[in-house]
């Protein structure tokens, strides 16, 4: 472990693990920012580049993010030509999403940065010992999901 | 490693480090809202308990968010009453936030939400291996700021 590295911000002892998953969200954000790519707009570009038609009813409980706050990200991705509103045939008032041509253009970009992020993020550590982070990283987003879906059906005694 | 539960809920394979932790964020932050206690407001009140004072654009600058959603957060939570907003004697236009007493009240119940959600997050696991995942927890939080902060003063060279 590079220890000169992780000593230049060295964080005070107490930030529960939550936040410190916050944190590195935050920065991850940051560092796409830096790459020209919006903290605001790429999960939505990948989400939609995945799930094409895609409500803004779903994008934003796929998100667990309030309409409001979609509603405002997805006016600005459309007035900057990244995707398209359709009213649903089937019921006028809601909206189906779809990246346009020069949305779709930006999924290999904001993937490559993704990546980079992630080789400097991982920079110094063996095969292995990067293996070894995913494969935590993994554990603790599948039993966050576990946790999560158990106490919005209301089911404690589960975890 | 209780696989039973973590196999609750597969993810795909090719969900990149970024990802994952906003998964994990997400989570937590539907956690958090099942204690009652709010995804969008905790962060805020949490840092404001920490550094009582602090202005709106200090605010927006410590979590990397816009402006206008902090204003957003922040007219919420004085309307709830868990805050009052003192303009600067220095500076009029600028404001100063604190906590009011009802809102100081709920930092021990979010702390001990955040605990709750840790242990179950890390249920199961030996005191070793919890020692080791915060470990590295922390680690990639220390990295993904120096990453960060170089790619803000433009210094790539430095990864």
């Amino acid at each position: 472990m590079p220890d000169e590295r992780t000593s230049h911000h060295a964080l005070p002892p107490d930030i529960p693990l939550g936040g410190l998953i916050s944190m590195i969200h935050r920065m991850h954000g940051i560092s796409m920012n830096t790459r020209a790519i919006l903290p605001g707009q790429f999960p939505f570009i990948l989400t939609l580049s995945k799930r094409p038609g895609i409500t803004q009813d779903d994008l934003a409980a796929h998100f667990s993010i309030d309409k409001g706050t979609v509603a405002r990200a997805v006016r600005r991705m459309e007035e900057n030509g990244l995707l398209t509103r359709t009213p649903d045939p089937e019921n006028r008032r809601r909206f189906r999403l779809f990246l346009t041509e020069e949305g779709e253009a930006l999924v290999p970009k904001i993937l490559a940065a993704d990546r980079e992020w992630e080789d400097a993020l991982l920079s110094g550590l063996s095969g292995e010992e990067r293996g070894e982070v995913l494969a935590t990283i993994r554990m603790l987003a599948e039993r966050s999901h576990d946790i999560a879906r158990s106490r919005e059906e209301g089911d404690d005694a589960g975890i």
